[in-house]
């Protein structure tokens, strides 16, 4: 389970809020079962409205770049986004009996809008590789607890949801964006190791959002 | 051939400058075939340039609104932009031994420049409304172009060009904008006879974009 | 002490949030000294981070018009929010020995990021009236808190914040805000009694704003 | 006449399309006075188009930076640029009789459009540091043009336009843009002479804008 080099610095270089992200006590719970129902329904609502900015997100990072195979990359996955993985939600909770209607009107919860108006705000004031970095904690972060959590012995409760993120498309689109994270800070940073005092901003935005990813579990709680 | 309400009101009242691009001399020439080889190719490679930065507007307008259907459409077009109008460009190309590298490499000139440039800032400046408005000259114009050269007789040089935007397809898309761009207006402003401060500024924006296309095929020529 | 007809119609169709921001029981402890100084410290800390993303806020307005009256309120706003509003959380720091480094440095809570970038995001999906509506219940709850303690009696612990924010000097940039934005709606929407969807929208966009003003207030309790 | 190393650099890579800039036509006939008045007025009034759309930009740069003493700056030069730099063409507009009113309703040429929409552009695609490389020819260029004629025999005809940009007052500005600059550029990129992928897109950058500079010149023949 690799997703790319610069994943791996901006990911060593926060481990300490990294490791209080992907093993927070909502995955624990995920991954034992325990996690109430109602707890779970209500951390997919507000996910759900996550998911209409993080699209958003995607959308202005097609505005924010001149590559073709960035700008193709960032459209699938908005298609990706919405087609797939929203539809997932729709499903889950038509099954708790709860409409399209009702998901759309979802109250989001002060967590929810801290991260993603940070992400597009980055979107607004950076660059392309800013907006990434910014999108990158979700992603991988998504990815490294569906690889784990589906590695190991799991309770049954939350299996569509541990097999969605654990299964072979969505580590797939974790490796894909781990290489558009790479080319994209090859061409505007440089070679990884190159003096660059982009990094401690790098870093420090990486930070910032993951632990609006760990602010996110806590509302979930 | 009818794009939608607020697309005609917008055409009516710029009717003087909208006839001037839709009945351009470049466009007559396609439509009779004597039009020179040289000046369509360096046409198709300014509008390859024009496409890029086209698309990135639509992901900008991904990025401008929380509507699901105008998200889902938006990014619908980004894709058929980069995935079937672009690679008509590049196969076209590709016959006149022009490589997509080549392409890739053209030098923007200034009509081109500020065209596109003016929509993307209107999609910084404006809401969704007002960055859509300023797409709308070039989707319509293009499919009222297409319509009316292949309703007639035309010469065979230019048939697959303008058998495109004639076709099915390319008319089917402008309906659908058509539709985006009158629920967009309802949604934003209302009744299309409603007072609204805002007619001034978009019909003036939308006369803008079209003498913007107008440059378009003045610098092509 | 009456701000325009916007605000006027903003606030009354938003009431109930509206007397929760300006009667919380920080205010109300403002006003009768019994916020712990430590508290109004940890406040203060946090509002000189805000105002730094709130003038960005104010940076973007300018951008968002071609209207001159417009551009140069907005530029002279921000330079008032960076010499002097911010000046003065420097200066009543360093009264407690914290430096501007110290202050720089201040970790921003989540309700204040929540509020900034919505505020900043806000500019970069609405048009010029979006924003400057989002950025209201700031500027207009300010003055009321501070009209009304002011005029009141007060404990002397927090007089000089009192003083500032009830002073002429606050209260007319208030009634000059309260200009902007009602010329701003006029000519962007029309008529306030004019039929407009965008009411909605906009009576919307002030609500979530005083939420997170309410966050923000709790954040700091 | 040094205004710091990253434009130096910036120019010297590019001194062919820089030296027809700033020794455009337009400019030695600015010198020596032969420009007829009826084109240096057609110029001041594209200029003054010019001025609100670059003052814009100006915001737009607040927004997009985070450290205070940029963000001062940015404010600082859009106050200058509405309070004094557009006053200036209000004023010898006037000795011609044209109202500010006329000023305000000039019909932007096409160079003009382009020019200032590719600059705002980069501020919504860029960081910080993008958006001042493209609004660097326009200061850095006039404050050359200025020094140079300023410094030798130049007729009296347009002695206020050459008085105001070869002065001591713009060319300060000047020295302060290239502070900002250089200080921007080691904050995001780092040394000048560090290996940075960057360097070959703001060059490409900077390039683009002064052949738009060019464009207006050439428009205004």
């Amino acid at each position: 389970m690799s997703y790319g080099h610069i994943f791996s610095f901006l990911k060593d270089s926060n481990i300490d809020v990294w490791d209080r992200y992907v093993g927070h006590q909502f995955v624990q719970r995920l991954g034992d079962g325990k996690l109430p129902r109602n707890k779970f329904i209500n951390y997919l609502k507000q996910d759900y409205i996550f998911l209409i900015h993080f699209s958003r997100a995607w959308g202005l990072a097609v505005a924010k770049t001149e590559y073709l195979d960035e700008m193709k990359f960032c459209a699938d996955t908005i298609s990706a986004l919405i087609n797939t993985e929203m539809n997932l939600h729709i499903e889950i909770c038509a099954q708790e009996n709860i409409t399209r209607e009702e998901l759309s009107c979802t109250r989001e919860n002060l967590a929810n809008m801290a991260y993603t108006r940070y992400v597009l705000e980055k979107g607004l004031s950076g660059d392309f590789l800013d907006l990434i970095v910014s999108l990158a904690p979700c992603i991988f972060g998504y990815g490294e607890i569906g690889a784990r959590l589906s590695s190991g012995t799991f309770h049954k409760n939350y299996e569509p949801w541990i097999g969605t993120y654990g299964g072979k498309d969505y580590q797939a689109t974790c490796q894909d964006v781990g290489r558009i994270l790479d080319t994209a800070f090859e061409r505007r940073v440089g070679h990884p190791t190159d003096p660059a005092p982009r990094w401690d901003q790098l870093k420090s935005n990486f930070r910032v959002a993951t632990e609006l990813e760990i602010g996110f579990w806590d509302s979930n709680c």
